[in-house]
């Protein structure tokens, strides 16, 4: 017979923190605390096998029951208890665990074994009648919601109604007498809403909440959440039964969450809540804002020494940082649960390499801690200093998760949802968030509530997703009705600009400027560490100085790519490049590059520099030339005022460079072939200006690219002409400039036949981007009519702009790499489209056996490491 | 040494026909024809390894000058005269020869060894002052032109005012006496011309002649000629020296051309022209109007039965047609060189059959006889019999070359280039062509002269390209000057239209309705024969039942792609795709629908009908949507008031549906995947079709074919769509209907992925026209400002869209092969782009184990040819 129930408890357990397949995370470390001596109350755990079974066969395991009855006898033993006694009842929690947390389903119990007869041995036992009734009403309550399925507002009012009927003001002020009341009350809306009587037979209670356990892990909010995180739908949840402890038995009593360090700095120093008088759902829920553990330290310095303790503990034997529930019952402590505890992006790159430094983790371990979408979320823009200094905070919260966002306020989850999907800028703004909330804040670009502590639910999730997020800010009172707020006697309406500061609190009218993210120590240790580790070289796409330097701060190894052409649209010289190509002749179009060779040799010699000692590679002209040029009446008569042709000469012009698909047209090296003069100026410029940083002690590394070529002649030619200038410029200046010539892969024929290209070729880049298009027969102008649908039915699984198609573009560059090498051992291989700064891409480049990525500036970083984790993920599969 | 010199005479000879490399196809031919005893009159050749080394060192190779002293020895000794001797002096002719035949290169120079002394030698010897003189005036004019390079016409103008002087007409009538003055006047010329003396010495006139004939090798003309049919540079030619035989010397010599089949019909008859007392290029240059051969049966029934018999035993001796130049010396015949003739096109496929019906080549034989590209000119367009019932000729001319020509008039070969290029259909008109003109005539759709017989220049070109030639169309007065030309009395200007119709010679004002062609018995008998021989099927692309009929006769088997789309634009068919397409709902699309169903089930089971038997692929929607919508303001209006939707929401619509690179936007199965309902009407509209038809006795086959597929999961899900209606149809219409359901192969991914997407497709069928396009990044519409330019420069060898790029789209189709059997043997695979028709392409189809191509109805029979060819080039290479 197979064994579906795990007991701990008295020091031992059956299970261990390795069955979290089984036991869910939350039950195998239940088991494993128990293992290591940290206080946990006995308990037992159904597998998530018993929940798999169920799901496929509508109906529990065989044996379940025996099994189930055993493990309760086992805690009436440990107790002295006994479940459903009068006198001296035993009395559980059960709680859903999942494999990985999942916020999305049934949470929690409490109580469990409570009824009209129990409470009052409970009472008697305890001597204490109010908290036995505000037990009983509060198991009621959850069991209603989360079992019978009855709104819990609706209990929620009989208690409010009770307080305003004795004017008081908490929830602790009322009585045992009210309590019973209410409980009757309670009694009666569940025989009102199910038309039954709430069950009073403790068994039947538990088995109602062991199936209501096992069947949250199919509604809707869980299954949202598992589309969100990519979770299987097959891994069921396991069902975790535990003796109650009680926070609610007076000012001797209280819950708490902790986090061994700041989940938000990382910094390490005591970090959570202690509500006092209260069960845990009250913290979490954020109903009532409790304590900061800090204060702990003069109010109970024993508690908070034995905390310290068992979080170092704990910590040092998980070897990350803990995520901690714990309950104080008359004094004793309790720890009802633990996990690697959520974090910033930020802390999680300060945890772990400060772990690295204690002697805790290795530097590989610290490498594969931090997420390299955390590092995108953590290179998300801040507000700037200008900004804060100009304006006031209209309102301040809690900084609940780091970075700074603009948008337009909606105050429903579906508004936000709605309005994100048609492209703006969304801060969802709410008095709380619940998991139905999700869709709305996956898609918002920051979240800010009215209440709620720094571990409620949208403080959690929004650190989860890396967004923005602000909490507990109590001088918001919002109308969702009239989809109105009110800030300190301002009122901002749905659709309205606020920009939210994450790491400040501070809440600003209007749109923020923002400013680009800078590398913080820890960062730069880090990636520090990546750097010894990592096979694949990292350069940046930049095309002026300034982003040539970002990048160099970054740690960017050269550039990959620098488009030449961002360089003609800027100010006056698009005057220059539209005289090119409104030249009716070499003769005219050669004078118009003479105006230009100067200004490109400038920015050369500027970027040269930046990029001292690493490789430059630049890529000849490649869009098509209409983009250059005006293409409305008024452009068209200012170029024709200033260059001197009529209006109707350049709409000709205009007309005939007009394309049916541009982006296969006449553009890339198809421009340099049929201008053979332009690629010769660009030729010229490059050279000039790596003899003139050459001849200052700079070293300058040209790379010539030539773009979007397809057929080896192509390239020949082009790298005739850029030879031709190099060796005259050479040999005039008197310098010596080690250059390269390499080609853009970024159309199919380019990897089908790149052995031939490698002939006349010393470096390949990938144009991942162009060859995605190419390779799917996708324009990216044009895919929003399908792509989504596409990726909504499953038909790609990701968008192929974003992550390689490794199936499909993939065994493509694999095709260009392998024939590439085997003509030319000594070829560089690089990747100088978008993909080149997204992890998955990145460690599929490893593979492939690239020998560089290139992306934006800001990317870098995200690159160094995944091209880091992609060594140690290789040497782990071994 | 290497022995550069080869002789022949007397019934032996040092070369043969095989050794054609070396003595160039002028030279094996005569060498063989001694062998086999046809009268020759002895020579020698110099080989074209000569001339090779000639090009290599810049001098001629040494011990030449011996062996062609050596040579002419011979020749003495064989004639007993002797080169430059003042009594009997030994007349030669220096002509070039290359391996294949150049009409580019120096042709010939006749009488050499003349001079002053030896002229006078040789009017004793012969008692004829009159030839003598007259020989040695050609002697000087030829030599001057082609060695010396002094324009022919500087000489005939002296002819002229010597005739006008003189009174007469024709050259026959000047005197001897005549021919001395003009003799001088013609060393007067070259004088003046060279600053030097015509060379009197014949040594020294021997070497000027055979370098000459090296150096034109290299002459513009020979390089064009060459360009155009992609013969090699480095082959050089030979130089053929031989014995003069005389046709000017009297009315019982002459000089003659012949082909032993004719060479416009292929008929067996004889077919030439016979110029009495006259040398050759009398009659190639077609300056005077020679006798037909056929009537020198009744004028010389010996000489006409000594030229049939020689006919005979060449043609049999080649197994070919041949084409031959003969000289009669004073009665005695003489054979100056015989090779295969080039043929009409239909002649081309008549001669074939004809021989095998002979027994004198093998069917096989027969098949490779005919070049694929001769049966597409073949199949080109005649002018319509209504046409020619309603307008009559305005003139009428020699029908040298078949095939009907529609075009604008111009007078030059280089205007003809410049508006043809420019996309105009030109017909160039001269009153004759030179080599001079070939890159005119190469361009022009059609070629007119107003001289010149069935064996001139014009004629023998036309011929060799296939285009539709008319010659010697003496109502022609052509003023090249003022760019007009006057016929009958009225007056064409450059520009203006006329059509030709080769097969008659009538010429015809303004532009002729044309017929497509049908096929004659030989090419069914000849296509025949590819039938038992080609392993590859041969299908048509056809829309409708009247091409599906017409390709039928043309002997596809079946139809390879039935492109639905065209049927919706059809007369009022295209309002219901307009209401589709601007439904707001399902429903209302839906309705528009059920419009279109009947429509297509109608063209369906039309097709089926005409392809009885034969599978019939149908291609679910494929173009982007806004084609279907109108994009004037007016169309607009006109659709807002059928369909009742206001000017704007249409407007609206055609701006949503437009797309920045529609050839890779919304379109093939990503319309039938985000409109399933347009792929259910299809599919329902197919299999009704197939069902009436069914029952009705007709064998309907639809294979369901789902365009530009790029991942697996795209055509399972259309898949699923059309099995369903399949099956639901076949339910309730109670018959068994064979289906396949497959995919175009279109876009690289498909390639790529071939392997998963043969897991759902029972097909592929390669869509070159789009693989092209992605492959190389090229759009089809917009590749007119670089592709000319690509294949002129030699970037690309041909225009991809016309021959399958195999180094890189057939690579890609080899993989999609490879990948897809691999996965699914029982693979049906074809090809349905443009190149499904085109010769190369098809045999490269067959190469890579294709299993049928198809294309255009009137390419069927070319496909059949070249994929019988296929496989004969296939056994001849093992």
């Amino acid at each position: 017979m197979k064994k579906y129930v795990y007991s701990f408890g008295d020091g031992k357990a059956e299970g261990n923190a390795q069955m979290r397949d089984i036991l869910g995370g939350k039950g195998a470390n239940l088991h494993e605390m128990t293992r290591i001596g940290i206080p946990v109350p006995p308990g037992f755990t159904i597998s998530a096998e018993a929940c798999v079974y169920y799901f496929k066969n509508k109906k529990l395991p065989e044996g379940l029951k025996e099994e189930v009855g055993n493990a309760l006898r086992f805690l009436e033993q440990q107790t002295g208890k006994k479940f459903g006694d009068k006198e001296n009842p035993l009395l559980v929690s059960v709680r859903s665990g999942a494999r990985v947390s999942m916020p999305g389903m049934m949470d929690t119990i409490l109580n469990l074994g409570l009824n009209d007869e129990t409470v009052k041995g409970l009472a008697k036992k305890t001597g204490d009648e109010r908290f036995a009734y505000d037990s009983y009403r509060r198991f009621i309550q959850m069991f209603s919601d989360v079992v019978l399925g009855i709104e819990r507002k609706k209990f929620e009012e009989v208690i409010e109604r009770k307080k305003e009927e004795k004017g008081v003001k908490l929830d602790t002020e009322l009585s045992a007498e009210d309590w019973k009341e209410i409980v009757n009350e309670f009694k009666k809306i569940v025989r009102e809403e199910i038309k039954e009587d709430f069950p009073e037979n403790p068994e039947d209670q538990l088995w109602k909440a062991i199936i209501a356990v096992f069947e949250s892990w199919n509604n809707k909010r869980a299954i949202e959440y598992r589309r969100i995180y990519k979770i299987p739908d097959d891994w069921g949840t396991a069902c975790n039964v535990q003796v109650m402890v009680f926070g609610n038995m007076g000012e001797d009593s209280g819950t708490g969450v902790a986090f061994s360090r700041n989940p938000s700095t990382g910094e390490k120093e005591i970090f959570g809540e202690f509500l006092p008088n209260a069960q845990g759902e009250d913290v979490v829920a954020g109903i009532r804002t409790p304590l900061a553990l800090s204060v702990l330290k003069d109010k109970n310095p024993s508690l908070y020494n034995q905390l310290i303790t068992i979080f170092e503990k704990l910590e040092r034997h998980y070897r990350d940082m803990q995520d901690m529930e714990f309950t104080v019952e008359k004094g004793k402590l309790y720890f009802l649960q633990t996990r690697t505890g959520k974090r910033t992006p930020r802390a999680s790159v300060k945890i772990a390499v400060d772990m690295v430094k204690e002697g805790i983790i290795t530097e590989k371990e610290a490498i594969m801690r931090v997420k390299p979408e955390d590092l995108e979320k953590l290179l998300h823009p801040q507000i700037s200093p200008e900004f804060e200094q100009k304006n006031s905070a209209i309102a301040k919260g809690l900084p609940a998760s780091p970075g700074a966002a603009v948008g337009r306020i909606y105050f429903t989850a579906d508004k936000a949802m709605e309005k994100a999907d048609e492209g703006e800028n969304v801060i969802l703004v709410r008095v709380e968030t619940s998991p139905d909330d999700i869709h709305g804040m996956a898609r918002a670009k920051g979240i800010l509530t009215a209440i709620g502590g720094m571990t409620s639910h949208a403080a959690v999730v929004a650190r989860g997703m890396g967004k923005p997020c602000i909490v507990g800010c109590e001088a918001l009172h919002i109308d969702e009705d009239r989809k109105i707020m009110e800030v300190n006697g301002k009122v901002f309406k749905e659709g309205d600009f606020i920009s939210i500061d994450g790491n400040t609190g501070n809440v600003y009218e209007g749109k923020a400027e923002l400013i680009e993210p800078e590398i913080f120590p820890e960062l730069s240790q880090l990636l520090n560490f990546t750097d010894k580790i990592r096979k694949l070289g990292v350069r940046t796409n930049a095309d002026t100085p300034h982003d040539a330097k970002k990048a160099r701060e970054f740690g960017a190894e050269g550039i990959g790519l620098c488009r030449t052409e961002h360089m003609f649209f800027e100010g006056e010289r698009i005057y220059a490049m539209q005289e090119m190509i409104l030249a009716e002749n070499k003769e005219e179009r050669r004078k118009a590059l003479e105006k230009l060779l100067p200004l490109q040799r400038e920015d050369f010699y500027g970027i040269f520099k930046a990029m001292d000692g690493y490789p430059v590679t630049i890529r000849t002209l490649d869009p098509p030339l209409h983009e250059f040029l005006p293409k409305d009446e008024k452009s068209i008569q200012e170029v024709s005022k200033r260059i001197g042709k009529s209006p109707e000469e350049i709409k000709k012009v205009v007309e005939n460079l007009r394309e049916l698909n541009p982006m296969l047209g006449h553009r890339g090296c198809r421009l340099g072939i049929t201008y053979p003069e332009i690629t010769e100026m660009q030729a010229r410029a490059i050279f000039e200006a790596a003899a003139k940083a050459i001849k200052e002690g700079i070293k300058a590394i040209p790379e010539v690219m030539i773009p979007l070529v397809g057929i080896k002649e192509e390239l020949r030619m082009q790298r005739e002409i850029v030879e031709k200038v190099a060796k005259e410029v050479m040999e005039r200046e008197g310098v010596e400039i080690p250059y390269k010539i390499g080609t853009m892969i970024e159309i199919p024929r380019a990897c089908i036949t790149a052995d031939e290209i490698a002939e006349v070729a010393e470096f390949f880049s990938f144009g991942t981007n162009d060859l995605t298009q190419t390779t799917f027969g996708f324009s990216r102008d044009d895919i929003a009519k399908f792509l989504p649908f596409y990726i909504e039915k499953g038909i790609l699984p990701d968008d192929p702009f974003k992550t390689i198609d490794q199936r499909g573009v993939g065994e493509l560059m694999k095709i260009g790499i392998n024939k590439g090498r085997e003509k030319n051992p000594n070829l560089k291989i690089g990747i100088c489209g978008e993909h080149g700064g997204e992890p998955e891409s990145v460690k599929f480049c490893h593979k492939i056996g690239l020998d560089y990525v290139s992306c934006s500036p800001f990317r870098v970083p995200i690159a160094r490491l995944s091209a880091a984790q992609a060594v140690i993920e290789e040497e782990n599969e071994k």
